[in-house]
């Protein structure tokens, strides 16, 4: 990510459709003070915490698993028909510090090995190498997981003498593809994940921004054997300065030295040694938002719903408007999330890209960084969430003199 | 710790020496405002921002290495003599971050090992732990570090195949043994350093709480050559619930895949895998304190470091009071800092711990925590840092109690 913010750095004037940052045109400095407030509130009030009580809750270490646990099951069965202990949920220096946590948790030695669906989030990729852990990749076509590659690198792992641990996915409109699994494919992953024995590490930071139709259930919802580890981010969905994440994890362990405990446990002592605790302040500013909302963030999301439905809306109508003639150039039609990918006619790499920022001033991200399959190399990803409709309709236009100019070249 | 936390819990009229946190009375939830505040106002006035600057620097994902870098770097310079290019900082979630991305790059496979002083922080062990390295442990002696057995370690590592990289200690008022390396051993070790090829990382929470005598210079302000990898924490000088520490990397590293770079820059790239980056938030409250008192923590914290200086007089008059006449009972004279080890002519382990909470009404933390050598297991350590005098001296009159009970019974 770092050339892409090289490259965005040297050409500000260029329309960027690169960052998967959430729409900043909310934000005001007075919520950080309000949220706090707030929390602080409810420790008070809801809690009965004594000022003192609520000073050292915010100023001194504190509980490893975090302290904004049960405001986070809240919201969980109220906006993901998620209903878990709160014991279960370890919060985290944002999704990433789970990702971490759970790979190293689940990798006991070089045999184990990670799937993920490929293209994948890049932090996923940063995490099992951090831990050193192997990862196979799951191409993942059109539906968001192909079954037979599934199966294949399953069968593939247990002959290598390895052990497939567990399947990394985004199901919900996913980062990098814009992808979302059907409630047919979502229970299939249930079933193979119970045959095979692996665990399925849900990913879900765009879920709650739908389009026209229905949300799918998480598969987490969906899970009654407690086979979905579901890694949750309030970086879109709450503000991304925070850096609070969490992870759910009710799986029973057994055997390690602490005899029976809850995976969350595990997690909770690996997270003491990542961070020793997520900041009780960063978790007031999170806390805040969400009781502002009665725990809801899909009503918190309200306005940044809207937006990012009617960016979608317009990249789209912009894209069939420039591109609909031109042969060799198609895209998919997420219904919501953040994230369109468009195929071209030739490589489409971080050269093409600086060269487009350059000469035709609009910035888009290479899916290379994401996959290194061969389609790929030709695809690239928009980002929907920070610009303005005219922006839109500039970027596209000037995307379509881009590729003009590419496809006459190669021809 | 864990099991520390449980025994404090279910004995909470007990007097704990046990907690190494800083004093509380002085929190206000208000600092918390007033800090962010006076954040944004520097970013606006002195670094030239635009409101929607302000506002994307605290709510959107930010810099890996951080935002507070080179307030950082004044505070360096100020208080600890200590002059760094800003760039050489990376700001970490707590300085457990910090650990665990220096052990990780430190660590290239194997047959890297860790030295440590030990008994040793529980937190290094940790990290160490979380990225698989192997640790030898070193003795401390009377003086801090014993250079013997510093120079045997390094001997059977490298006979074994293995390769000593670092060195962990903290040369100021150590926790847990309170013990502070003279100028002498400090120029020592550089040389050793420097000798032997392995980097020191120095870590140091405590260096500003000195007492009655002048404070020595750090190993850092003392390394002509970047021998030393700075650990940095606000948790005791600024606030535990913030959780800020940082790493100072001047090291030049060479041959990577990236070439020449900045140990720093490294690091960025392990911690952008770990917690992708720092909350700004959090950033800015830490910042905002050190902007309230010209970039000194020293001035910051003149209440706290006279208020721990009292307590340490009080526990040593309190200790010589109640035990100088016990034959086998000892303790050091730490000229700051917030930890007394006292050596007890019987065995006190988590056992004996929970036997003295329950029937003597005070707490301490076994030294058997922090080392397993012989001595360890007849040691305790008492932190001064939460107790008014009056507490000080009915705790220690029990403690005698619970010393004279275990003395007969043994006898």
């Amino acid at each position: 990510m770092t050339f892409l913010n090289e490259v965005s750095h040297r050409y500000p004037k260029a329309i960027s459709f690169a960052a998967g940052r959430p729409y900043e045109g909310f934000f005001a400095i007075e919520d950080v003070h309000r949220y706090i407030e707030r929390y602080c509130a409810y420790l008070k009030e809801e809690r009965g915490f004594s000022d003192a009580e609520v000073r050292r809750a915010l100023f001194q270490y504190g509980r490893t698993k975090g302290i904004i646990h049960e405001l986070i099951a809240r919201n969980l069965e109220l906006d993901e028909a998620i209903r878990v202990d709160p014991e279960s949920v370890v919060v985290t220096v944002g999704c990433q510090e789970a990702m971490v946590t759970v790979l190293r948790a689940l990798r006991t030695d070089e045999r184990d090995v990670l799937m993920m669906v490929s293209p994948s989030y890049v932090g996923i990729t940063g995490a099992a190498r951090l831990v050193d852990m192997r990862v196979a990749t799951v191409v993942s076509g059109d539906r968001g997981v192909d079954f037979e590659s599934l199966d294949a690198v399953i069968r593939e792992t247990r002959e290598n003498g390895l052990r497939p641990r567990a399947l990394y996915v985004v199901p919900d409109y996913s980062n990098p593809t814009g992808q979302t699994l059907s409630e047919e494919d979502r229970r299939r992953l249930l079933h193979r994940s119970r045959a095979e024995g692996f665990l399925i590490l849900e990913d879900n930071p765009y879920g709650l921004f739908h389009g026209v139709l229905e949300r799918q259930r998480t598969i987490k919802a969906l899970d009654r054997d407690r086979r979905v580890v579901y890694l949750g981010s309030f970086a879109k969905t709450g503000l991304p300065g925070a850096r609070v994440g969490y992870v759910v994890a009710d799986q029973i362990v057994t055997g390690g030295v602490e005899g029976t405990q809850l995976l969350a446990d595990q997690l909770a002592k690996i997270k003491s040694m990542v961070t020793v605790n997520t900041s009780p302040i960063a978790q007031a500013v999170v806390a805040g938002r969400l009781l502002e909302n009665d725990c809801s963030l899909v009503e918190a999301n309200r306005r940044e719903t809207a937006l990012y439905q009617d960016n979608m809306r317009c990249v789209q109508a912009a894209l069939e408007r420039h591109f609909a003639d031109i042969p060799g150039v198609s895209w998919n039609r997420p219904d919501g999330g953040l994230f369109i990918v468009v195929d071209l006619p030739f490589a489409a790499r971080d050269d093409e890209l600086e060269h487009c920022a350059q000469d035709h001033d609009v910035i888009w991200t290479p899916m290379a960084h994401f996959g290194s399959d061969k389609r790929s190399q030709r695809q690239i990803r928009l980002s929907v969430s920070q610009l303005s409709n005219a922006e839109i309709d500039l970027g596209v236009e000037r995307l379509r003199s881009f590729v003009d100019e590419r496809s006459g070249s190669t021809e």
